[in-house]
Parts: structure tokens; sequence; C-alpha cells
């Protein structure tokens, strides 16, 4: 029933996607000069994402067999196998696979409908504010719901065939169809670097050689990297962070059909059988709500004409959604979570259980909305971080660079204290629900909490590169001024959704993780090995916990330094065509946009390599050298003595405590020097060209792959390391 | 016997560096304008730290106060105290007191010594290379052996007394005197603070309405910050430096101490009782050993007057140290750690253990080795890191800022792997030692051996100060271009002795942390809360992990804004003073020094507050929120809750984490700045006053504040947590 349910609003969830999609291509695609344009973008990002595609698919393909490998030949049998050896290294795989799959496929359809509504959005600007708005946000509706919805369609297709064919119990499937979320993970991983080196590389190096070299305007359609800038914004945000969200909502569903088998288990006497599905399944089933929630706050969404800030406009959908998910948590943890109604077996002991994990979902709301509202005060030019920054660029580019790190390094304190108080308030209400072993099962309700409104958050996320492309689209085709008004109001609201999105992934993924490793510990127990802690004071412990620590830094180095080879070889590129062919800055004949877009998609993929094999590599190679290390010891073992496992746990802990901490930084800092150099231009401290100026577009090109590569894979990494463990863990042993 | 050859030992080291001052004082002291000079540094740096140790002396009078009222009255007594209740307190508030006295002494003096060495260091060079080099380093020895030798000193007088008048147990000694590490690293922390914000913010302020707005090159007599300028290299690094390895070199010893009486008590029937005392004195022994080694290389080191690079006389000392500190440490584990041939016994279980002791010693000299040469590679020009960031800053001052990042957050990876390999190695030496829960120990031993060396470290150190000052006051007295060269050479030489320095620092700040956190578990243990374990998963240890991660965040944001503020204020000043008298840009009348030195002392002193009270406050309000969270549960309390002192041990081994991870971002991208800018004004990429030079000048700037405030602040931020926390164990459980 539970499961037919989640398939039911996933599948109805796609078919409205579908009507929204046909709603907005039917709209009208305006001049041919923007047509042209916007077939330029098309080209280019469809050409990016097939390339990746394949790279993403060859590699997915090399991992799958050692997986394979790993599972078949190399995994000594443990007696807890739920499956014998063969089955289950191919359901592992099968789920990996498959998990990569969906991911792709939800990947490519969100960039397939931003890239044709960008067009359509600028066509809706020249007669009406609202009009632009509804299109961009619907457009990015149909990729946040089929984000959501893939996920969720594709676990439970999952499940259902592993149940139906491998007769494994249901409590135990979890465990088999990990695989799912490192598949997911690993998608995310490749899409978002490969994304977000591609955009920033166009970025910077059409910059640096457009209007620092060239001397000509930023969008001017003599640059042959223009076109790539706008593909670019596709690519990295709309693609990226998709994948990053889908990522988020798989690890957490997996994590918490996990935690829920656990719960059930540890609770046996409270539940009647028939329940077990019922917890087990209840995240999917609030997914599956949410997406409802969602929809109505999308579809809710209308602006006046002659409004100064349509955000107003999409905050109210936003809270809409949240008050929705809200309540119809509520009703799935009264329907699920509920032992004494459903049982009917006189009185319950716990008859009030399902309201306190109703409250646990309401705090990973907050959650959500205290995100939202610190990461605007960072980024947002009206408060104090970013007016300090702008302050800072009178006196030179250095003291500007000095404050905006200052800012970046300021800004992790109130994240940590929310996610620290939202921890620690769901696992006591969890504990406090009256069953057993409840509190880390509250902290997965959190996260669902967060993760309720991701269909809208993801659609206002999609709503940044639309309004970003439609605002190029309209410069490039010599529109009038009023209607490039309209969508630069679009375009600043659509900047804010970007680093507000960023906020959410970053919370989202950090109660993600907690939930994750929790997992990781119930799955190694359910394999024998019973961890009674991740003991830090163990050297071993420590010394994996520094080495998660180094990862991120060390990440972060390749991820920010890839960015800056790929664009110099924009620049080369460039340079190479202002030379051969003079006719181009004269304006007489067209640049070749398809070269540049070609090169910097073939450098964005070769850089986005290393840092993604680091990534996979290194949480692995932890694992297998200190469990050989422990094996070694033999009866030289002592209590201070750690198994590979636990050392893999200290590092995936610290790694994403650093993750978290470095992400923010990263985004925030760049958000922040973004808005001050806009704050500048819009008049302060002399306006544009000024010396403050300068020295915020300084700050300003710093902060471009902080925020949109370095900060955003960080996310993707933490998430990818936990599931990455959670597939290999019997290896740890 | 031991306590007394320690005790020996220090005097004599003292009275060795007396001779040694008085033979560089004896050295000519230069023509009179360069008196003139040397005398307004004098000035400035003299009440610069009268004032500071006035700050430092109202503050931790405060702080003492406070010890007493939380040890005296509010503290409920342990059946497990050593001793009474009010002498407890008095002890305990002694020690830090008398900790606080010694660092403040110590530094006093180094920076005596030094900014009188400054001078004659100018005056030698106008003669001899060599001279000046032996002058500088003699000097710099004086301040290297203060500060080891009054740590010593002041640990076995206090160890004496206590023995003597309490009664307490030798065993138990170290628990009484922990106050002495926490005076250290309160003063530490302080001097580092307002050292690194004053020495930056004089800097940066100088440059910035010197260079840029008045157009006067750098060091010129015109420039009214000019001299805070060269005052602040000496309260900075000298006296900054000479604090912070004070305080590694207390807490060491401290927590070493503890960690012996543990040992012995573990391994009672292996030790006759008489060698209770040698095993809990055996760091105070070795340390007064290492003293002798470092004497040695310190007189051997000369160079040929035609040398290119005088570094290499400097590298033989250290290696001829670091032999002779080997040798001797092997001497002192033969003699102290050694229960088979001291007992006399029969045949012993343990022969050989002393030269397992012995090589975990020899782990922690190679680390520091290591530590010296992967410095170098990432801060010298002759090397990718630097060059790259040279190359990049061709393209402008923001590709400039993203490879120093990036060099920067790369540059974590290879001191983490040889910590962890030195931890490791030096725990499973310890553990084969045969002795029981000897592992810690090994670790422990392996801190000693990074710290042997010390002595001559932090001559190096002092040494880049002194010749930094001499090369400033040869430009401003205007010597010819002959003495200039060789003042110049060795200010480079400077410049690498100060960089290593830190580098070594940030290294053996990571071991000795852990030692301190095994350590603070030990005293757990003996008040009776034996912590099986500082367990990640639970929900409240894995918060507080996070704070720690995001105080080391907030402290940094905080020391890098502090910098930015204060030079506010320097360049206000000098604009002032250029405006109310023209005569002194036209070098008609002499501007006003003292005024700015002033200013800019009040305005540090003023800054670094906020920064150390966050520091100070944070590991309480941690310790004693969740320790009244877990009061509060009561009967609730399940297996995952967690007492405040665990919750406090999760915050200290995370920050310490994260604070070395991000002191050697901070420090290195530092330093690698600043020799791209250097390696460009050796005319690389169009040298001084191109394009690429004007990038690198932002780099350098930006890097100020990272590498001689922020990154050797959190150096000391994580010893004084370790020791907060030691000495206010009682209060969290």
């Amino acid at each position: 029933m539970e499961l037919w349910l989640v398939l039911g609003i996933s599948v109805l969830a796609i078919l409205f996607a579908l009507f929204l999609a046909k709603s907005v291509l039917a709209r009208d695609t305006g001049t041919e000069e923007m047509q042209k344009i916007s077939d330029y973008i098309k080209e280019g990002a469809e050409a990016f994402l097939k390339r990746q595609n394949k790279t993403i698919g060859i590699l997915a393909v090399v991992v799958a067999a050692l997986l394979f490998a790993l599972y078949a030949f190399l995994r000594p049998e443990n007696s807890k196998d739920v499956l014998a050896r063969y089955p289950l290294a191919l359901w592992t795989i099968g789920s990996f696979l498959f998990g990569a799959a969906c991911s792709v496929i939800a990947g490519y359809i969100g960039m397939w409908i931003s890239i044709r509504t960008n067009i359509r959005t600028a066509s809706a600007a020249v007669t009406s504010l609202n009009g632009a708005l509804q299109t961009a946000l619907r457009g990015g509706a149909v990729a946040g719901l089929f984000v959501v919805a893939m996920c969720l369609l594709g676990i439970s297709i999952l499940f259902l065939l592993v149940q139906k064919f491998s007769g494994v119990d249901a409590r135990n499937v979890p465990l088999v169809i990990a695989g799912f979320g490192f598949g997911a993970s690993f998608v995310a991983l490749f899409a978002q670097l490969g994304g977000g080196i591609y955009t920033k590389a166009a970025d910077v190096g059409a910059d640096l050689v457009g209007k620092v070299e060239a001397g000509i305007p930023e969008d001017d359609p003599r640059n042959p990297a223009v076109i790539a800038d706008l593909v670019g914004d596709n690519v990295g945000d709309c693609a990226g962070r998709g994948a990053d969200l889908f990522e988020s909502t798989a690890a957490e569903n997996i994590g918490a059909l996990i935690l829920g088998a656990s719960l059930f288990a540890a609770n046996v006497k409270l539940f009647s059988p028939a329940q077990q599905l019922g917890v087990i399944l209840f995240p999917l089933v609030v997914s599956a709500l949410c997406i409802i929630a969602s929809i109505i706050g999308v579809m809710l969404v209308k602006t006046k004409e002659d409004t100064t800030n349509p955000m107003k406009a999409l905050n109210l959908g936003y809270y809409v959604t949240a008050i929705l998910a809200a309540l119809l948590f509520g009703f799935a943890c009264y329907w699920l979570l509920n032992p004494g109604v459903v049982n009917f077996s006189g009185t319950s002991a716990t008859p009030n259980a399902w309201i306190y994990f109703w409250a646990c979902g309401i705090v990973g709301l907050l959650t959500s909305v205290a995100f939202l509202f610190i990461t605007q005060y960072y980024t947002e030019s009206e408060y104090r971080p970013v007016q300090s920054i702008a302050d800072a660029s009178v006196t030179g580019p250095a003291t500007n660079i000095i404050s905006g790190i200052a800012v970046g390094l300021e800004c992790v304190a109130m994240p940590v204290i929310v996610i620290g108080v939202a921890l620690i308030t769901s696992y006591l209400l969890g504990e406090a629900s009256g069953l057993k072993d409840a509190g880390l099962f509250g902290t997965a309700l959190a996260t669902m909490g967060m993760l309720g409104t991701a269909g809208y958050v993801l659609a206002m996320d999609t709503f940044g590169p639309i309004t970003d492309n439609a605002g190029g689209i309209v410069e490039m085709s010599n529109q009038p001024e009023e209607v490039r008004a309209k969508t630069d109001k679009l375009d600043a609201v659509g900047n804010t959704t970007k680093a507000l999105t960023k906020g959410y992934a970053v919370g989202s993924a950090a109660l993600a993780a907690f939930l994750l490793f929790s997992a990781y510990l119930d799955e190694l127990k359910h394999y024998g090995l019973t961890l009674s802690s991740i003991n830090l004071a163990k050297p071993v412990v420590f010394v994996c916990a520094m080495l998660g620590a180094m990862l991120v830094f060390l990440f972060a180095s390749l991820a920010i330094r890839a960015v800056g080879k790929a664009a110099q070889v924009v620049i080369e590129d460039v340079r190479d065509q202002f030379k051969n062919d003079p006719g181009i800055l004269a304006g007489t004949s067209k640049p070749n946009y398809g070269r540049t877009v070609d090169i910097v998609t073939r450098s964005a993929l070769r850089e986005m390599v290393l840092p993604g094999i680091l990534a996979v590599c290194m949480p692995i190679a932890v694992g297998i050298v200190f469990r050989l290390l422990y094996n070694a010891m033999g009866t030289n073992r002592t209590a201070s003595s750690a198994t590979g496992a636990e050392g893999v746990a200290g590092f995936l802990m610290v790694a994403t405590i650093v993750g978290i901490v470095m992400a923010l930084f990263l985004n925030n800092a760049g958000g922040a020097w973004d808005n001050a150099k806009k704050y500048i231009e819009a008049g302060q401290h002399g306006g544009k060209g000024s010396d403050a100026h300068k020295a915020a577009v300084v700050g300003d090109t710093v902060g471009d792959p902080f925020k949109d590569t370095a900060g955003p894979s960080l996310h993707v990494l933490i998430k990818l390391l936990a599931t990455i463990t959670l597939v290999l863990a019997p290896f740890f042993i």
C-alpha cells in the first residue's frame, strides 16, 4: 500500500511536470535574433552534457566492474549476508548503475527544460514581468519535480524488484539497495565538478580575455567565449545543483530506510507486524507527500507588474510550501509512526509518539528557514557583511580580499549553531517519543523535514540560470531598456535564489551526513561488528580524522586550481581567434562560438577527473590500509587499536564537519564578494569604473571558483563519502 | 637527583645566555645615525611590551580570581582530590600566575636582547658577513635559551615547592601544577594576538598610506609609521613566537609528566619504587639535556664571507643540534626508562624497552626535519608552488589570489600525513616496548623529540626580526650598497627561518595537543570518570566537534579583521600628521614616530581582547552547557548521552585538527605569496613595477595577516584549549 502510494505520487508528479513543460514550451519563443542566441546555448549545453555523461558513464562502468569484483570475489562471505555472494554483487552493482542512471536522466531533463525556458522567459519579459517570472519558475519546477520524483521512483522500483525477486525481508532491503545512493553521489560529484569547473572557467576566461585584454564589455557577441559563459550557467548551476539535491534526497531516503528498519526492530512489541513496511517506508511516503506541497507552492506564485522586489512572491510560495509540507508530515506521522493507534491493542504505551516525531520534522523545516535567513544576511547588500567588503574595496583589492575572507570565516558560526541545535533537539524529541532507540530516527526525521521543501527549492534554484540566460539573450538581441529592466530584476532574484539554495544544500547535507553515518554504524552492527563508539582518543581514529580534514582542503585546492587551468585554455583559444581573424573584433565576422565551447568542455571534463578520483579513492584507501594494519597487529592489539571500520567512521565524520564549514566559507565569501561588487555598481563608493569597483571586481573573480565550483562540490563530497562507506562497509571490518 | 639536574642545567643555561648576551652587547653599536633609529625602535617596543604586559596582567588577575572562586567555592569536592579545597585552589592559581609570569619574563628578555642586537648586527655587517650572522644568531640564542630554560626552571621550582609544602605524592604533583601550562598559554595567546595584530596593522597601514597614497618608498623616514613597522617585527615575531614555544614546551612537559605518572602506575611491578621520580621527571630531564645540544649547535655556526647562501651555515648548526639531541635522548632513555637494567632484579622482562622509547624520540626529531623540508617546498621560490603563484600574477591580482589560496589549501596534505605517521609509529613503538599502556607515552616521547631542538629553532626564529631590523637600520642610515647587500642576504635567510619556525611550531603544537588530551583523559580517570571513549557518533559529541571547527574559523576571522581595523587607525593618524605638518613630506620636519607607535599599540591591544576572550570562554561554555544538559536529563539518559567532559573532549580534538590544517593553510599561503612577490622583484615576469609585481603585492598584503597574525595565533589557540580543559576538567564532570 505505502509503496504503491509512493509510486503513484511519483508518477503523477512526473506527469504533472510533463504537463508543466508542455505549457511552458507552448509559450512564445521571441524574435529570430533571440532564437539564434538561444540555439547556440542549447547546442553548447547539450554537447557538454552529452560528452560529460559519456565520461561519467565510462567511469561508472569501471567502478561498477570493480564493485562487482570486490563483492563477488574478494569479499569474505559473512554469515550475516542477506543474500548469497553473486546475487548480492549483482544487486549492488545493479543499484549503483540504476542510481547513476536516474541521476543522469533527472539532470538531463532539468537542463533540457532550462535551456528551452530561457528564451521563453526572455520573450515573456517583453510584455509582462509576471509572465516572465511564472515562465521561469515553472520551467524550474519541471527540473525540480523531475529530480525529486525520479529519485523516489527509482528507490521504490528498486525496493519492489528486490523484494519480489530476491526474497530478502523488507527490513534488509535497504542494505541491498545502498548502491543506489552511491550511484547518485557518484554522478553528482562529477556533474557538479565538471559543471562547476566549466561554468567558472568560461566566466573567468571570458572576463579576463574580453573585458581586461580586449576591452570589450561583458556579454559582447564579439567575444568567442560569451556563449560558453551562458552555457556554463546551465551546466553548473542547473545540472550541478540538480544532481546535488538528487543525491541528498537519495542518500537521505536510503539512510532513513536503514534507520527505520532498526527502529522497527527495536520496538517490535509496540508495532503490529503489518506496520513494519509502513515504518520502513515512512521516508519515501513523506517525500512523496511533500511533492504535492511543492507543486501547490509553485503554482501559487504570481507577482504584480510594478513590484520592486519579485523575491517577495517567491518567498510567499516558499512559506506556503513549508506550511503544507509540515501538515502533510504530521499526517504521515499519525498514519505510519503511531504504534498506539493502529495497533488497537487496548491502551497504547506511546499514544503521543507521533506528535514527537512530527515535532522532529518541524525542527528540520525550521532549520531550512533559518538557513535561508542566515544566507541572506551574509550575502545580501543591505546587511553589514557585504557592506563591510564594499567599504574595504575603497583601499584596494588587498583589503577587499582580506575583508571578504574575514566575512567568509565568520559566517560559519550561525549555521553550525543551528545545525547543532537541530540535531540535539530532534534527537531529544525522538528519545522523548517513548520508543526505544528513537533518538537517531528523530534526527533522520529532521532531515526529512528539511528536505520536505526540496522540490520548491530546486524550482527556485533552476529559476536562477533561466533568468540569467534570459537576461543574456535580451542583452545580446538588443531589446529596449524597459525589457532589460525586467530581466535585470529577475536576474537579481535569481542570484539570491542561487545563494539560498546553496545554503539549503549545505544544511541538508549536514543533516543527511549525520543520518548516513548512523546508518553506516547500523550496517556494521548488522555485519557483526558492534562499534560501541567512534573513539577519537584512539591514535588511529585521530589520524583518520586528520586525514578527513586534509581531504577537504586538498579537494578544494584541486577544484579551485582546475578552474584556473581550464580558464587558461579559454584565454588561449580566444586570443587565437582574435589573432587569426581581425574581423571578429571589428564586428565584421562571427567568432567561432562552438570551438570555444568545445575546448572548455574538454578541458573541464579533463580537470574534473583528479579531484573526483581523490574523493572516491581516499575513503577506500583509508579503510583498507587501517584494516590491514589492524589485522597485522594480531595478538598485539590493545584497547586502543581500531579497526578500519572505526577509522573510516572518524575520517568520515571529521571530513563531514570540515566539509560543511569549508563549504559555508567558500559559498558565502563568494556570494558576499559578488554582491559587494553589485552594491558598488549600484552607485556606492564611486560606482562603476571607480577604483573601489576595480577592487571589488577582483574579489568577485576570486569568489567565482569558491562559490560555484569548490563550495558546491564539497556538499556533494560529504555525501559521497558517506554513501561510499555505506556500500563498502563490509570491506573495512 | 633528577630534579636537581634539571634545575642545575636550567640555571647553567640561563647563566650561559647571560654570558652570550654580555658578549653580544659588547660589540660595536655603529654610527650615531644608526643609534638614533635603534633607539626609536627600542623605545617603541618597550612601550608596547610594557602596556601589553599591563593588559595581560590585569586579565590574568581577573582569570586567577575567577579560577580561585571556581575552585574554592563552586566546585563540588571530589573524593579523589589530592588536596583539600583551599590549598588546591591556592596552588592552582599560584601555578597559573607563576606560569604567566615566567612566560612574560622570558618574552621580555627575548625582546630586550633582540632590540639591542639589531644595531650590533647592522654595525657588524659593515665589516663582516660572518660577524653579522654570528651576532644575530647569538642574540637570538639568548632569547631561545631564556624561553626554554625559564620554562624548565619554572616547572621544576613549582614541582619542588608543591612536593615540599603540600605533601602531595610525586605522581599527583602534575595535577596540581597544570595551571602553569594554562598560565603560559594564556600569556602566549594575548602576546601572539597583540603582537601579531600590531605588526601587521603597522605594516599594512604604513604601506597603504605611505607607498600607495603618498607615493614614498618603503622604510622611508618621512613616513610616521615606519618605526611602528620596525617595532612590529620585534613584538610580533620575536615576542610572539617566543611565547608560543614557551607554551609548547610548558604544555608538553606538564602533559608528559601526567602521562609519565600513569605509565609508572601501570607498570609498578617493572620499576623499583626509587625509579618513580625518574620516570615522571623524564620529560624535564630530556628538555634540560637538549638545551646543551642547542648551545653547542649555536656556537658552531659560522659562514664564509663570500657565500651566496648563509642559510647553509644555519642548517648545519641545526643538524648538529638534532644529532646531539638524539644521542642525549638515548642516554636519558637508557638511564630513566629502563626497568630491566636499573632494577637488577635478575633478568628483565623488558631489556630493550629503552631502545623503543628512544626510537619514539627519533620519530619526533625526524618529524621536525620533515616539517622543515615541507615548509621550504611550499614557501621557497625555487619550487613549483611559489612559481605557480608568480606565474598567475601575470593575469592580475585575482588569479594571484586564487592561485595562492589553492597552494595554501594543498599544502596541508603532506604535514598531515607526516603527523599521522609520527603519531601511529610512535604509538606502536611505545606499545612494542613491552611496558603496559605505553603507547600514549610513546607519542609523548615523539613530542619531546620534536621539541628537543626548540632552543636552536627559537634562536633561528629570533634571528629573523633581528636581521630584518638590522636591514631597516642600514637602509635608514644610508649605508653603502655593499653593506646593504650583506644585510639583504641575512634578511632573506631570516624570512626563511621565520617560515620554518612556524612550520615547526604547528607540528609540535599538533603533537603536543594529542599528548594534552591524553593527559586530560587521564585526569578525568583520576577524578573517577573513566571515559571509555570520546564517541563522535553521539549527537552531543558530534555537535561539540562541529563547534570546535567553528571556533577555529571564527577566531581566524576575528584575528584577520582586527588587523584591518587597527591598520585603519594607523592610516588615519599618518594622514593627520601629513595634513597638519606639510614639512614632514617635504623632509624639513621629523614626523612624530612616537604618536603612531602609541596609537597602534592601543589599537592592537584593544583588538586582541575579543578573539582572546572567545578562545578562553568557548571551551568553558561548551563544557558547562553540556554538563547541565546531561544533568538535566537525569533518568532519561541513554547510552548515547554524553557528559560535558566528553563533549569538551570532542570539541577539543576537532578544534585541534581544524586548527592545525587552518594554521598550515594560513602560514604557508602567506609565506608563498610573500616569496612570489620577492621572486618577481628579483626580475621574473617583468620585475619591480610591472603589472605582475602589482598583482603580487596584493597577494603579499593579503598574506600578511594570514601568516603573521591569524596563523600563529592558531598554534597558540589549540594549546590554550588543551590547557584550559586540563585545568577545568573537574567542572565538566
